[in-house]
């Protein structure tokens, strides 16, 4: 964590990675944010307010929408329309949210029934749609192209990634590159756009320096992902999830392991690999194998390259409550726990 | 067929339901479209030339892009920007085929194999976001808010109009209001879009005008398609294919002949819509009682009422080649026999 913390040392306090502390410099927008979620979703739907009630219990901890009016905000100076503005960024993440559940046939997310789940992959499909097209019709009222610009390149990026991941036909010939390029995608570009969208919206010399904020910090977000994927205790088992691995999905991790492994070992991979519902011990065994050949520190370690470059974009930024909490948000991802 | 005929004899010539001829004023810039159309959606999808080649085969008849390219000559100055906006036009109507067939879980389409049966679901779901994204990155680089905005609300419209067809809950008290509303959302907002973008780009004048046509023809067009599906014979049997009603959608015919059935016939389609798979006597005999209570004289006598609104919300546009062929356009929505 030594990139945080150095970076931490540039602000008047001492780095947090609380994320109600991160949220404070724009805790009433945030709540603005919210209640235009409310109105944007609810609005064209009373007839299914099950459907929207749950979508909204979805919204989770307004990550992206708090990086969006935090770059707003930089500068002193935030714009009204960035309120509006982070809660179409939101709205995108809900949308790909719905239709990431949809595509894993996912049960449930942060422990609560997916709408998949709740109600029929019809509906998933649909709302995930509905999301979407909402968001462009929120952004056209805005009034502005250049958000639109950025979030229409995200989420076809977005797109572009998953169709990557689907369409990957070996599995364990996926490279770092691939996988980069896969994160990049699916993960980063959308907290890109979250970042540089606040920019333009009260910060505008400081675009490119949020954008690739917020790329860097996407990258380190997701490996954090998929390291707690092999790390972070199931609540109800006390082991790792492994859920990746069940799912056949290959993330750094294992990516550099298999660079190292011997014969027998990856003879264990192959046959978790092969095995269209590997069990606990197969999975621990991988898992184990993983880590015996260095994958999580690896892992681990270019997550905090990526950490020092997200430091590194904000370092040319005005010393403010904003870049402060910008810079408190590369230590909450870093330190991550589930 | 009334309508067409009087408002045929307006132009020169006889009035034409051959496509081919609506499309001779812009047959070049129709070849323009399909290959932008393949530029945008190949270029990003190096790797799954078999899911875009699938798509572009998909891509059918061009009907929309044909009514953007005559809407916006009927002044006999279109704009250049006309062709990637009709691309657009397009794209949008493929992403919402690709959703629709993977949310009806088809598997075929205009007789091909659907990309939900050829490769899986979940590309279904991914691929539809990809060119939904990409036809707002294109109209982003087309750079005007106008077309954005109307086809924003446009595709809004359309996902709103499925979430009310997929959570009806009594399908046989659903009103003909109902049946309006869903009509006007699933296909008139399209067409509507289609001829107002077309306005906007080459005869602003006449941009409600163009609207107003093309919602009319939409819903002119969804009647006749429903109808369709109680009078065309499938090319195998020789039989109505009655598909609605095999999957409990209910439309005009059946609505209107619930208003004037009695007990005994009411009980038959009762029972048919009770049924999860109702065999094909059952169907022939739905059909047999639709027909009966006029069913299909009622929608077909709607649809030429909005035939007839399509030809006069044409009435004060310049009489050109472009506006002769979307009044044949409308002859040819009403002529449709499949």
């Amino acid at each position: 964590m030594s990139a945080p913390a150095r970076a931490g040392a540039r602000a008047v306090r001492a780095p947090s990675g609380q994320l109600h502390e991160i949220q404070a410099p724009v805790r009433e927008r945030l709540d603005e944010v919210a209640a235009e979620l409310q109105r944007v979703v609810v609005a064209d739907f009373p007839m299914i307010e099950a459907i929207t009630g749950h979508l909204l219990s979805m919204k989770g901890k307004m990550f992206r929408p708090t990086l969006t009016l935090l770059a707003s905000a930089v500068e002193g100076r935030p714009e009204p329309r960035a309120i509006p503005l982070a809660a179409v960024v939101e709205l995108v993440h809900l949308a790909t949210l719905v239709h990431d559940d949809s595509v894993d046939h996912s049960t449930l997310r942060r422990g609560m029934p997916t709408i998949n789940a709740l109600f029929t992959h019809q509906i998933s499909v649909i709302m995930g749609d509905f999301l979407y097209s909402r968001a462009v019709v929120e952004l056209v009222r805005v009034g502005d192209m250049a958000p639109l610009q950025v979030l229409a390149h995200a989420t076809n990026q977005m797109t572009i990634g998953e169709m990557r991941q689907l369409t990957a036909l070996d599995a364990l010939r996926f490279s770092e590159d691939d996988y980069d390029a896969l994160i990049h995608a699916k993960t980063a570009s959308l907290l890109s756009a979250a970042c540089e969208i606040g920019a333009i919206a009260g910060a505008a010399p400081h675009r490119q320096a949020l954008a690739r904020y917020g790329l860097q910090l996407g990258m380190a977000f997701q490996i954090v992902d998929d390291l707690l994927d092999y790390t972070a205790d199931a609540s109800t088992t006390g082991k790792p999830t492994g859920l990746d691995l069940r799912e056949h999905k290959v993330t750094l991790p294992l990516i550099h392991a298999l660079r190292h492994v011997r014969a027998p070992g990856r003879a264990v991979v192959e046959r978790l690999f092969a095995e269209s519902e590997p069990d606990d011990e197969l999975i621990a065994n991988v898992i184990g194998i993983v880590e015996e050949y260095g994958g999580l520190d690896y892992a681990r370690s270019r997550g905090e390259r990526f950490a020092e470059e997200a430091a590194d974009a904000l370092s040319k930024l005005p010393d403010s409550r904003a870049t402060a909490a910008l810079r408190d948000a590369i230590v909450y991802v870093m330190e991550r726990t589930q």
